[in-house]
């Protein structure tokens, strides 16, 4: 098979959308600014209007490339390359109002922002302009909405990553020109995302949280982000402000699918969703082992706080947000184990979360449990099912390889890693925490951490972890290939 | 389908002949314990004595089932309980001769040994008599052969772990009677066992080091055990000593069907066969690194110290055997964490030599670069092939189940083990290497520690990984399964 040549005019133009759509979303930033009366208020004005000219400027001498749909492999390229220009341009606000005046760190903060990973290099956050705080959220909700759109409406028409292909959203595809498809698909997600937002918004305010801070941790929330603007995070909040924001984590934690359905009224349907069950399972019951835990470890605190402290915590690992109510690191080793072992499970399919993901360890253990009725059966015919549909060997195949090479870049890159820092709790929680897009690790980038201490060449590791786990693996290690660009 | 009945005078029968079987053993060691005039002798002989006639009593009772051949089920049962049942018998010696008077202790240093982990409770090894030293090398002799007739001859036709239905040896069965072929493929298997143990006692007694010992070294290094007769293990002999055992690992760790294509003089057959090929690529890239790394923590030592005790560690870890030269928990860290990744990679298939195996992450690996490619020209035909045949998808799903499987349990058992040690590098090691068979771990297991000091329980939770890692998971679960007990 011959592939086309790559266009780069083509690529150009897709960048130039990226650029002029983040420069919208700058624009909100630098209204803020003008609102607050900050005095970095013209430099970032100055720093949108240059970046919308970048990006008009691009749009305009590539706008023949308009009505033409991107071949696969140019398609590979726009999405990797996607995610990195909005990390660069995403770098701007923090350089030009001095921020954050190095490069390195502004770029480690932009891509844990755009990657809704949430891990910062930040020390002391309240001390930033409130404009900053509100690009810092705005690149969180930005990039999970690109996340859900890529992983529900994209992947599914490169056949990467066989889970996706479950979705029935996508199955009546055929007939429909792709592009068309995936701007309903997006339009029908977008709504969804919006709508969480606002309503978190919303509840935030009455629990007392001011206007600004809540659109800023709903933003943070909806997309599993985890950027706060305050520095103990979302410990000093109320019980009844951080249980809001649990419960909007586990909501942003599951399939924007399942929530299109309960949408449309398709209770049974939803509630049937055998992610949707084992990922609220895994929650329950980790939750419940930690809350004794704590319980035990600090009785004379009572068990609501260690209830709340401990769900709050569950929710916040698995959906990959990152949220801090409490400093995991002092507590039982045994709940430490736990939290380490969330990091790897991972959020649902089609979330804005982050890691393996539940349906991937789903499909794993039926396949572990076939292959023993296998053994004792070996002439039955061997199905496995997901939600009442077989699902076909090579999709099995396609997880279990994904599963295997995902944490085998934890095990490669946590060796790597000790290079740098020396010491494996560390290593194991900044690689984890990365590639699932969490924020807080293990060691001396733990929840009341900071990623600033570590060398520069960690960080720029961390933050290519942070894409590949964010294009989950395959869309961007594909480009480094040299079949790929074989002809 | 129907499974037929469980006969348990069929299955005591087959216990009667491992008890016979090993009674035989345990008479060498009882001369062994007459030749250097123990006061335990007597007591010794009548152990042996004791187990001879239990063995031949049960023998007799179960005699009518002598040509009756085994269903599945029956076979699982015997293949697991076969394990267990010599791992009892061979506490007798130690407990009657009052060497290891706990009966946990004794338990846990008899599985240590059949399943050739080799793994101690023992802080003073030279303590012992001569013959309790040398009953202890022969459960490692037993267990490997065990092992090597297990996988390569019975595991096929129990259709378990798809690799093993590579070997040619297998694939012209089909007329034979099955015990018949069995015991062909045994002695031929049997007689390259017993040839390579017999040219290192040769060589080890040539080295300089006593008979006694030799013979001892050389049944823990052909069974990669790693029981030595000595407190600190290999670390006192000879630079010649040490190289000779770490060849004798090293061929230990080779397909012992490799072994046999080159005893009939197909050395291109044997030198292109992929799993050997990466198996010596593994060691000779992580041996020079480790040997790179540890001259220049102590280069006043100079480069062949370095290399040697790096070529040994990385060979005897790989190899599961676990003889040690050296200490390597005072290595830089980087070594350290090169060793945890051996324990997890492991020897050859149908070696003697445990864990995941190289020939699983070879096909696991040829898969993930399929993947991609399967990306880029999704409609290719996808094949695998391993030594140029085609591998089926069947097995190559099959591969990566169990390499997920065994991934679990090892955090599983890991996360369980803290329970008791509260500390995460013990317990990992203490599961990785028992599930791998290998001894020493990290922590307050290293090398230079034993495993006395563990709670109760953790012994026998670590006894029983041991078991498990070595009947390849699936062997031993499937016993455990409601599906496998339901008609």
């Amino acid at each position: 098979m011959k592939i086309s040549k790559i266009s780069l005019p083509l690529i150009f133009h897709f960048v130039s959308l990226v650029v002029t759509f983040e420069s919208l979303f700058m624009l909100l930033a630098v209204l803020v600014s003008f609102i607050y009366h900050e005095t970095i208020a013209p430099t970032f004005f100055y720093t949108f209007i240059g970046t919308l000219l970048f990006g008009i400027g691009l749009n305009v001498l590539t706008r023949k490339q308009r009505y033409i749909e991107p071949s696969k492999r140019e398609s590979f390229i726009i999405v990797s390359l996607g995610w990195v220009i909005m990390g660069l341009v995403g770098t701007l606000p923090y350089l030009t109002t001095g921020s954050i005046p190095q490069f390195t760190n502004a770029f480690f903060e932009s891509i844990s922002g755009f990657t809704t990973t949430g891990s910062s290099i930040l020390a002391d956050i309240e001390a930033l302009p409130k404009s900053i705080l509100f690009w810092r959220a705005e690149t969180h909700w930005v990039g999970g909405m690109g996340i859900i759109v890529l992983v529900i409406a994209i992947m599914p028409f490169l056949k990467i990553n066989g889970i996706y292909l479950f979705y029935s959203e996508i199955s009546s595809v055929a007939n429909e020109k792709v592009s068309t498809r995936i701007k309903t698909i997006a339009r029908n997600l977008w709504l969804i995302y919006m709508g969480l937002t606002f309503i978190e918004i919303i509840l935030l305010w009455i629990g007392g949280m001011p206007l600004f801070d809540s659109i800023c941790h709903s933003f943070a929330t909806v997309a599993t982000g985890g950027f706060s603007t305050k520095n103990d995070s979302i410990a000093s909040y109320s019980p009844f402000i951080q249980y809001t924001i649990a419960f909007f984590m586990l909501l942003s934690g599951i399939n924007f699918t399942v929530h299109f359905k309960l949408l449309k009224g398709k209770f049974r349907a939803a509630s049937k969703n055998e992610e949707l069950r084992l990922y609220l399972k895994i929650i329950f019951v980790v939750g419940a082992i930690i809350t004794l835990l704590l319980f035990f470890q600090q009785r004379e605190l009572g068990f609501e706080p260690a209830f709340r402290s401990s769900f709050f915590q569950v929710i916040s690992i698995i959906t990959a947000t990152g949220f801090a109510t409490a400093d995991y690191l002092q507590w039982p080793i045994q709940a430490i184990i736990l939290i380490g072992i969330l990091m790897l499970i991972g959020a649902s399919s089609g979330s804005t979360g982050g890691g393996v993901k539940v349906i991937r360890h789903l499909i794993a253990y039926k396949q572990i449990k076939q292959s023993i009725k296998d053994i004792i059966h070996p002439n039955t015919i061997k199905v496995i099912r997901y939600n009442s549909n077989h699902v076909k060997t090579e999709f099995v195949q396609n997880i279990l390889t994904f599963i295997f090479f995902y944490y085998l870049i934890v095990v490669v890159g946590t060796f790597t890693m000790m290079y740098w820092t020396e010491d494996l709790a560390t290593s194991f929680g900044a690689v984890a925490t990365s590639m699932a897009g969490i924020g807080p690790g293990f060691g001396t980038v733990g929840p009341v951490s900071n990623f600033l201490h570590l060398p520069v060449g960690a960080k720029y590791f961390l933050t290519l972890l942070m894409v590949v786990g964010r294009l989950e693996i395959y869309s961007l290690l594909v480009i480094f290939t040299p079949a790929f660009w074989r002809d």
